[in-house]
């Protein structure tokens, strides 16, 4: 079976790997889509982002869905032929954070498609996929292409579990890529009132329309359209800051009201932060990172029509053309979510 | 003008009252629409509730709406023509209760329709209202029996708050009244991911069904319908119970999850409740009370059109049959949420 | 080795037991105390509570601690000698509550000295006690009395925790017996301002008094004392109710203000509660179930000097006579805390 | 009467002011102490911080006790010779952060000495002070001195309810200057299990010392001491950042655990901070401003022995040397609160 494979910045391979036998609550799957993620472009596109580097090939690759083909013993509710989201969360169970019930900061964690460790954890991107039973969620009524948005959108609703109610609420997202868009759906989806949404591109920013923003705003070419909110001691009760971009931060935090709240997704290494005004409104920056039982969440939130991400995938391409792909997501004017089709059905 | 008097029990009378002119900062309104409550129903059903008694003739009514006919000195952002949504709840402002933030617990609450001070409060069923414009929401873009409906509604909104982040949980509503009913619909808008409604009356329960109950449950006839939901340590992460009834709330207890949270919302006067089995699953149980600020927010969400809450509205009847409104709101197995249509048009 | 067995009600037994070496990860513990908790004495007095019944012969006692006489392979940090208070708590580690952090949820939950599963769960009175390493918890500095003293404490730490933040709020205590004299001393370690607490015995409240009660009340002898705290909407912000009588819980409710929260901690089976004032108020009734990474906590805030439990150790008496240490025990106008004393030093 | 008047910096002035008499809901009172804050120390040093800056002659101060000597009309509960701690905190009571229960983010506050709006707000620091009585706590038990120490312990209670429960937590404290050591007994009184402070100079260490801390560590000198409890993902689970320092941020983040909490009491203007690690760690960060309801709290727990402020206190100076007493102040290697005595006794 083909995989594809990092080597080097700018240096990405479809490579033939072994497909071994799924054993004993294991489960093998035909992998239908896997969905590119930003950080599969910083491997592509710079080797890595900050302290994590590659230092060894690695097969990319967390957000993907597939078809059953076998299951190992001991697996009960999956069959061959079900579509399933597969969550790239691969927890220890054991540690002490896993049993604080935030298997997101497990001490072994083994993600799928990160550098971090030594050896690195090989992705998702492989044509077969042997996961563990635990990590699929049954996706009947979805398309792969939508199964395969379960995870960055689990995301997003961590994300919105971290920001608490928001019933009724004003929120302001900062940063209109995947995360921003989903993170608008979410935010609807937990009862929002009013969502606004800023970025530099407006192929972006159409997106966030598309997705339900009740106002967009390029904050390139309207650099004062944010006053308003910000006037007073602000406006928005929840910031998702989803750019990793200091200005966006600090117009963000400038338009929350006081005891606002901040989620930041971005990643943007260090950040200077207007920490007076943060003091003064009192405001809760809160970091979120990655998700887990949400996982099983997005799955049912997509199935029972409460969120729709279909108008957020962009592109679907080929195995064949995966380094295309990799060329369009890593173009925002030109794509909002890339998706690799690694076979068409069950 | 008329007005709707509750002098005992079975002794509702329509009366004339005088008008008065809206001093400054109030608004004087053409009523429209007037939506009939369990309280006023136990007004002129039983001459009042628990300690709660009828000691003069009061004018009933707390969930209105209507038009501005003028607007008094210093009244901003209301014009004549307007249609709004009127909020019954008038708090001090001054109380530590007030300052708390904790408006529904003013000590001096003057909640249009009480008979709980003496003298009354007197309500709002009468054809021309003077209030103050702090209680007025513009509510266009509604129908008037739309945004009668903001009262209630602010009631599930607020029990929903109470509950915390509803983001993919599952949800049991025991009582399909038009409390339940609206909670179906409040909690969705939070994204509930599953929604099961119980009552005794199927003609209630089809309601909860056109509300978006996910399943419903004659109690009375599957009596054991919930042992699923009640099997090992319970299922739902929430429970609004709506109905008063004790064993609706011990079987609802009994099928929340350990940590699940139970919202009180059925007036049942003294309730005997499982409590060994609420402390071994450690069950949240929190009163909720009237609201406040959320009755913006359900003006906001109906005409955003994530709650629609025409569905509830079973009956809208001409002022002149009042009292046939009260008797068939009455009845449950007729009516759902029974209007009276004080006037037609702005 | 001793231990001591419960048959039936009022059959208590002192009996030879086979000692077995301590395996990988476990302790050999040369017990020093035990403590008798009030689900020991159901057993003792009635045979169990509710459905929680004896069907067979079981070894009572959760509350100890001993010395250390041996460690199996792979156990570090603790050698012989060391005094360890010994938590009861032994989830299984890999159940949903457990991996939620939730761990006395767990489904598979072991703890000592337990009819509620069959065949029951063996406790702790022996002589010689194995145990997980890490069920053990350094005491240095403390007696072995005290170190005793931990588990009914982590209940109440975590009943505590229960509550949110307590700086500075205003306690009320129903119910002066073990638990909530030992509530006493977890609120005002949490920074409580003021703790009121009512019992129906003058022994019990001298022991309040002597954890640290601003005031206590025979409500036996001075029913109307809580009528200054019921005034208005009521004074406390927080109720730890460790009576399991109904009329306490009722009179505590009616003494709370809005948005208070009540913790049960007592066991009363059934219980008719005002819900309409809870509803109103809109109290928040939180169960409080056992404990577990409290029990840690515990032993530190004892070492630290923070929480002094000693003055509540009435009793302590050598194991030959036990049938006496429960009949005292049973007794609450001469007990509080009676303990067993196994041994006497390492 | 003579006030403490700041016309630019280091232009600090000993001058008459009028004496108004009380009027209706108003007290006079004798000053008897006044404590110098970090903010009178930037008008004297530096004529304001940041964006704020002396206009205008500024009575400085807000750290005040007295007796009263007179009360105005309607005013109960106090008598000429109480000895009151006078909080600077004067919201307007009517705008919506007052109605929200967040009286310190009123859109109208007039603080004591502050340059912010224009006119300023004088401050406290006169001789004769005429407050609403609402602003008046009665101290008695303390000296005047300890009550003049209710302001900033007032904002340290606040912070620490901004962290939520800490009993048995683990807590790190950036700057131990008079917040730094005060956020000592705070976090104490609230049940904190460990406290481990930095700081770059020894005198203040000593004094956090003094004020209970497990573990003081000079981070000038000891640079690399905090790298045990960076290991891993980090230790603490409670930060007060109270240095303003970026350094001593990051730092301090570093040793927090996932889900850690930091709360940010310094001041330091834009701080550049890891938001990587913030995020990676879902850190929350939140900001905490000055304090209301809880000045009468810090009486209180004063006055109950919970809080002992009177080791912190360094210098009690007369007015006639106030200038000397800035200087003093100003010296952190001299001083940790240095007060003004305005007069002796009652």
């Amino acid at each position: 079976m083909r995989a594809i494979v990092i080597h080097e910045a700018r240096d990405l391979r479809i490579e033939e790997r072994d497909v071994t036998p799924p054993g004993p609550g294991k489960v093998q799957i035909r992998l239908a889509t896997g969905g590119i993620c930003g950080s599969d472009l910083h491997y592509y596109n710079h080797g890595g982002f900050g302290p994590v580097r590659l230092k060894q090939p690695m097969i990319l690759g967390h957000e993907v869905s597939g078809f059953v083909e076998e299951v190992g013993d001991g697996v009960t509710g999956l069959a061959p032929g079900d579509l399933v989201a597969v969550s790239p969360s691969r927890p220890c169970g054991v540690c002490r954070y896993c049993l604080e019930g935030r298997a997101n900061h497990c001490e072994a964690m083994r993600f799928y498609g990160s550098a971090m460790p030594f050896p690195h954890i090989q992705g998702a991107f492989r044509e077969v996929l042997v996961a563990d039973a635990a990590q699929c969620v049954k996706a009947d009524g979805l398309t792969p292409g939508e199964a395969a948005m379960a995870e960055p959108l689990s995301v997003c609703l961590h994300a919105t579990r971290r920001a608490g109610e928001l019933l009724g609420k004003r929120v302001l997202i900062t940063g209109a890529g995947p995360i921003g868009t989903l993170s608008i759906l979410a935010a609807r989806a937990a009862g929002a009132a009013e969502i606004v949404t800023t970025d530099l591109s407006d192929p972006a920013l159409a997106y966030a329309a598309k997705a339900g923003a009740d106002r967009t705003i390029n904050i390139g070419s309207e650099p004062d359209a944010l006053a308003e909110y910000q006037a007073g001691k602000g406006t928005f009760d929840v910031l998702y800051e989803c750019s990793g971009a200091a200005p966006a931060l600090a117009g963000g935090l400038a338009a929350l009201r006081p005891r606002g709240i901040c989620i930041q997704l971005g990643l943007g290494g260090d950040m200077t932060i207007p920490m007076q005004m943060l003091t003064a409104k009192e405001i809760d920056l809160r970091g979120s990172f990655r998700f887990h039982e949400e996982f099983a969440v997005a799955v049912a939130l997509m199935q029972r029509g409460t969120i729709d991400t279909a108008p957020l995938i962009s592109h679907s391409m080929p195995l064949d053309n995966a380094v295309e792909a990799f060329e369009i997501a890593s173009d925002r004017s030109r794509s909002m979510k890339a998706q690799i089709v690694f076979s068409e059905a069950a």
